[in-house]
């Protein structure tokens, strides 16, 4: 995503041709934006790359009709979708009316999950908006956030005493992604270290020491790294010539092998291939895999307690 | 979440009365996840800590129709719930007729926003899951991950000299939350620098040089604190005498006092109180603000153009 304002001329020229979807949470938004970005991967081969762009306007802690009103209004004077996650039951009909009343298409995120859980459990949601509730943080939360400080501290092999303490380790050589990675696995509560694999560059010996089914290996096409370790290179502000040795191809090839070699040294570590993936796409291998490694079920899944 | 096989017991003697949620989808299945966890944010009174425990159990990936129907019938088998995403209308009629056949409920979480979203744009989805496109990772997703690096190497306090280079600048006493409410802002695409707040140390000359209007301040409640650090001081192993000092409760009033003057010196830093509120909560808040501020609607939003 853009910011619009550097897309829309001044002049509005554009602006009829853009599309409005508006979201509006009585909580942060976060869930129904991520459900829109979801929902337009479906039509990425029209966006704003292929004229027709999108513009989404997030609306987050509405939780008084009033303001939900007046947001309703202005989204039926564009023409927007409406998006919305209330957990009051009285907003999300208040919501409903109002979108009927004014001509406004609209989709209700949570509404159909929320009620056949409410079946499936034989009980009744609460209606209270996130907050709302005064239970306190869970003690989840603070584990995440944990994992979240310790994943920081082992960044690209900083502390390599403490592989021992991690829940995962990732190895590979330098832009396989293991920094945003390590990050995105911590907030879903996962204590990660990552260590760099360097051409000369002697191991830590402790990572022979952990216990091998939880440390994974990231590979990559050689043409893709090299491309992002030029583009990574400009960004730094190298010269061509000073980055030669990091971003040629041959030299690439070479480093790749060397972890190559480190990898089949170690049959147990799975390998991944990052290429063309998505941090999240590329941490969802990893987790499937360390939950099955870990729980050993006929069909890979994550399993949570609730 | 905790791990369900640390719940149930052995001998299966609980299992009765565990609900069990299946997540299905063709990518990663974490649209799937997060909207089942805010969902299920409606049944925390009466979930595991009130006898009333939800399984979860992901299955990303499932990308043709023969493990589908096998989770399915699972699912049957387990009488439990099933909530999927699947990109191709094929797989989801399929997932659909399996369902009534063996008598599944489930909740399809994405069909209904994609054909709202259809139906807006006047155009088909692309009924093709996330990868398989053959659409490369997006600029954006570049920035992404560039965000996440530079706010890593900036946290806590690490390089003043950068702070002009940040898109937003939190700053605030220890355990306020700023470095994991940095990597959150940051995965979001924001390069975020944060700058501790300690008594007698004196503030970094480039926060007072660097645009006031992406300056955000963090304040919580002294006895909330206090306990926060009492927790921290135990994990990292210090004696209680030693940190006497870091979590006493008239140093914690005197440190936030110190804060207090920070914060009016420079009154156009929003203070944001963090007391109770989940990271993702303090981060729709500063979002808001910042967006508001850089683009003055008449309604705060985050817009974006896709
Ligand atoms: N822990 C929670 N307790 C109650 N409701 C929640 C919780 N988390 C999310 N929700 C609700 O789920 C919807 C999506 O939340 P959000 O992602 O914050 O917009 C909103 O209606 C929230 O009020
Ligand atoms: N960029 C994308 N392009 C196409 N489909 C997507 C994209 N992102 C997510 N999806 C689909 O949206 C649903 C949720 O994605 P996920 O969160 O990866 O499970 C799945 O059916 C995905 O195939
Ligand atoms: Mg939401
Ligand atoms: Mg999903």
């Amino acid at each position: 995503p853009l910011d619009p304002d550097d897309a829309v001329s001044d002049d509005g020229a554009d602006v009829r041709f853009v599309k409005s979807i508006y979201i509006v949470s009585d909580g942060t938004g976060w869930t129904a934006e991520h459900c829109v970005n979801a929902a337009l991967g479906q039509f990425d081969y029209c966006l704003v790359d292929h004229g027709c762009p999108v513009n989404t306007h997030l609306f987050s802690g509405i939780d008084d009709a009033e303001k939900l009103l007046e947001i309703i209004k202005q989204c039926a004077r564009e023409g927007a979708l409406l998006v919305y996650t209330l957990a009051d039951s009285s907003m999300a009909s208040s919501a409903k009316k109002a979108c009927k009343l004014w001509g406004v298409s609209f989709t209700d995120v949570l509404g159909p999950i929320t009620e056949s859980i409410a079946t499936h459990l034989g009980v009744s949601p609460s209606g209270l908006p996130r907050g709302a509730s005064g239970i306190p943080l869970s003690d989840d939360y603070f584990r995440r956030i944990e994992a979240v400080e310790f994943t920081i501290k082992q960044d690209d092999g900083a502390c390599p005493k403490n592989l021992a303490k991690a829940d995962i380790v990732l190895t590979g050589v330098s832009r396989t992604g293991k920094t945003p990675l390590s990050i995105y696995l911590a907030q879903k509560g996962y204590k990660v270290a990552n260590v760099p694999i360097v051409m000369g560059v002697e191991m830590p010996r402790t990572l022979f020491e952990v216990d091998p089914w939880k440390v994974f290996g990231l590979t990559i096409n050689p043409a893709v790294l090299q491309n992002i370790r030029k583009t990574r290179a400009k960004t730094l502000g190298f010269s061509s010539e000073s980055t030669s040795n990091y971003s040629e191809r041959d030299h690439i090839r070479e480093e790749l092998e060397f972890a190559g070699r480190l990898f089949a040294q170690n049959p147990v570590w799975p390998i991944i291939d990052v290429t063309a993936k998505a941090i999240e796409e590329t941490a969802a291998v990893v987790l499937r895999l360390y939950h099955d490694r870990k729980h050993k079920c006929l069909m890979p899944r994550i399993s949570k307690r609730y």
